[in-house]
């Protein structure tokens, strides 16, 4: 087995759903990965001692998401000196603009990379394209993932014209 | 020298002038303090450490502000068992209101008692009211001061019904 | 039967429900309290009667939770020394915002420690923090508690990493 | 000297300025009013009988002027059998739109007649065309103020098309 | 059937229910009142002349409910010289934030009364309070009201102590 | 078959029901138009490349609907000369405001014509509307459906009148 | 002298040196137009005339400029069959937010093409391009203006590569 | 010369003395890099072409920094297979609000790295930590800035428990 490239951390259990597809695409690309569950205020030294060990074992980028207050990624950004990507997640009152700006309005110093609210998927696709920096058949594959959307976008067009809108919003 | 029941925790010196209205509060009702800088971000293990030490040192409360995502009070009141007060600061393209959601909206667990946006009057206040319940003559010097800030309300008004608003409006 | 120490006031009988966290974070610490209904709008006089007989009752804190345009912890602060805890509520057609801003954004001289929009649980253990400060052995269960949390997160990493993500989530 | 119709409360004697012009309006539509200073937060009991006394005293209207967490208005109309109009002030890091929601987002059976963040001048106009609906003078007085407002507009329109919108601009 | 001295206007027929609450109050307190649809922007010239032909009836006051870009109670306010109150109701996908500013951030010169998103029931009882200032009876009545409400708190405050919060709110 | 005069262009296909609603008013009034799926981020190049061949095929107008990060409409306005008309989408946890505030902020230089959030219909009634600037048929037709919409408001008030709101609303 | 084919309206005098923009507009791509001020709430009978007179004239265009409750726009779409484009301004405690939503949340049947806050030099551009939909020489003059655009991008980023970013921001 | 890494775009020259901070800090750190001006909007096509010119010399990342309907980040990934990391500008009415959500509610597919609103520094330090993902000698001068960070808090708490609070904060 491969030794973890990514880490993915999420604040509790009940955000793996959502985390889950920054999982999903790590696997889609290749990319060794760990996932576990730490909290930034239940526990606190769990998470550091984690992201510690972590860098030891050369973890390259780590993901975190928290919802709320969510201190997560930059508490984590405080100790790992490489890059931190940080997912908001929608919950509570506010729907995740809570999330957004506690993740995203770092003071100057301690970056994290945050993609957007739920945005799980774009947070595994940012460390693939991290990793791809210094990995050419990596960036390759990316390369290839982009087309793959266009083809998409082609695909469904194409049925759109055949279809016609009517039906082809009825069908969905 | 009186110990510290109280710490006041800046997260950056800029952000001094505005935290020092907590400080001459507890001044003003004599309870021995400590203040100091320290960063969840930039100095992390230091926050750690200081809050431990603060904690075996006697001190009951902590009053932290930050601004941006303002992860200073949560951190705080991850490892800190007494109550923590956060003082969200305005700062930075928000105003303010990334300070106010990363400081009130803790996850359940973890409370952050949070005051006004720029609040560290109320910080410094509410530190006074935490230590007057159990603390008698504390508590006869908040009735005193509620009923000061009474009174200069109805000078004020008095001063107001003499000189009619226009000329008070220009006095100003 | 010890006196209350903590009076739980809800501005409307719907919010019992949320409000209800508080009352048992309460109980799970063998702290007394009481709990009652009461508007700063609908029931004003009431509201003042009542913190008043509390305060002669020796109450030490207030827990007050209100929706909309939220007075009811203010009201309240205005009248009693001690400290009051807000709980903005989720509820009407800004979910809850309206209600954050009216707890929180309280003018110098006259503070209200604010939790999470919903926060009840949090305003319990907030109310637990500052009786724990002239009290070692609430001081002794905090840190228990907290103990707590954090093992509670590591249990769950552990299932995390047992079952992976991909079941973990569908067990869900 | 006729009895006062109408009374406006500022929360703090740093409102005068804005408040003011509520009072300017009164006084050009030739309505009786008193105006005083006293705080929701810091003179309650004070507001109370105010809001009392002028209620004997023959005030059919109240306007209520705050900023930040702004309970005035709501206080006043919990005790206030008749109309009260809250003026939200701009002030603090939010810019009024604290003041705002704690204004208009009353619950259901306490209404405040809210008009626009620092629209002393409407809740003064809004007072006189309370007084209206049962003065048929007042009503004409408005009518002829109406189409005042009207003529400006039109004089403005005259002397732009004279001078062309670039000198126009150029002459603020 | 005596005259109408309230119009309740809804932009829209899908409104009535919400507006339906303006209407229950005015039956309550028994003051005559109309209820039409008319739009600003889909019936503009109705619109202006139902108001006309109200204000001769002799109509005091209109009450206005619109959603989204809520031009109707300013619109009518341009035209009446009398009290609009108006109700911004929550639809779309602002939650009615946008019906909210764009009815209460009237310029200067012609105010709107503005009520809570949704506050229908309190522009009815805005509407009553208003003629209540030259109605004794009326008076009476509100003072009446206030009663009410404050009665129904004491007595779910007193079911409460009775039954205790859980199975209280497990009733609900 | 006549030319395309306007061409209609969605973010997603899952947009398709939504943004139907400029078609069907398209069809309406009788203009010919096109319409596709293409991403300003997933199918860039597809996107410049539809642009080009629809203005040299003589499209004079483009609709554009984008939910999130919404830029398809000021790629698309960046490409064309002509009128760009920006539909912002409900959608993701912000409701349609990161959409409203993608495509309505735009630069000095390059405007798109936005409507409200999911306003597809009057993206479609805007498009009529230009091409009636040059097209007096069009332009009769435009005023005929006005006056239908004021026609559609005075017969709900006259049923509204003839049963009365409660009746009116249960039908609903 | 050729008849106007845009008129521009602004709410207020105060708003010239804004919507001064988009007559310079105008005026570069040698459209003849009108300029007035007019209120949708001070003059709304004007407001209506003007709107009639410059239909009969044969203006094809209206743009109207609006701060605060901006109703000038939708109430002018309400009148004018042809395309009405909306400026929200920034003015007021709500820094524009307020005029954004109440000219782009337009309800069904009456669009306002709306452009950015203070937007008025896009204002302008989006007539021109309205008008370029039946008139190819203005077309291509919109073409050449999008080029110059590009022009001038290539022009600073040659002086900056030039003169490095460091005295590149120093001579602004 | 050594074959520039990371590419700086900013959307306009006056953002340049903002952006500048992330030169800066790729200066600090030895990270050779390039830095232009491009519009998505004014010069579209130098932009795509830009990007891939960038792409084909070698550049591994690019930080994109606009304000207002920021799409430049946006747009430059579609074209960029590896990171894109935007700065979204302070500007305009909205205080930067559009540009962070233009910038991070990026659709799934299309990653942008989102630093705080004008969070330049923390742009260009994100840049060095990807590139630290395969840089033994650049992670440890990252090891040492964030202990560099550290220190200076220290020596800052140290002159503030020198000089006490006031006359700390006085110097300022």
């Amino acid at each position: 087995m491969r030794k973890a490239q990514v880490a993915i951390i999420a604040a509790s259990d009940s955000d793996l759903p959502i985390i889950g597809d920054a999982a999903a695409i790590l696997e889609e690309f290749g990319i060794p990965y760990e996932i576990t569950i730490s909290s930034a205020h239940r526990s606190p030294q769990r998470t550091v001692l984690y992201v510690s060990k972590a860098y030891r074992n050369g973890v390259k980028i780590i993901i975190a998401a928290a919802s709320l207050a969510a201190h997560l990624a930059g508490v984590i950004a405080a100790h790992f000196p490489l890059p931190v990507i940080g997912v908001p997640l929608k919950g509570g009152a506010l729907s995740g603009v809570d999330a957004l700006y506690a993740t995203v309005q770092m003071p100057p110093g301690i970056p994290v990379a945050t993609v957007a609210i739920n945005g799980a998927k774009n947070a595994g696709l940012l460390a693939v394209q991290i990793l791809a920096t210094s990995d050419k058949s990596l960036e390759k594959k990316l390369i290839q993932y982009k087309k793959g959307l266009a083809k998409k976008v082609e695909e469904k067009a194409l049925l759109l014209s055949k279809k016609g809108w009517k039906s082809f919003s009825e069908k969905r």
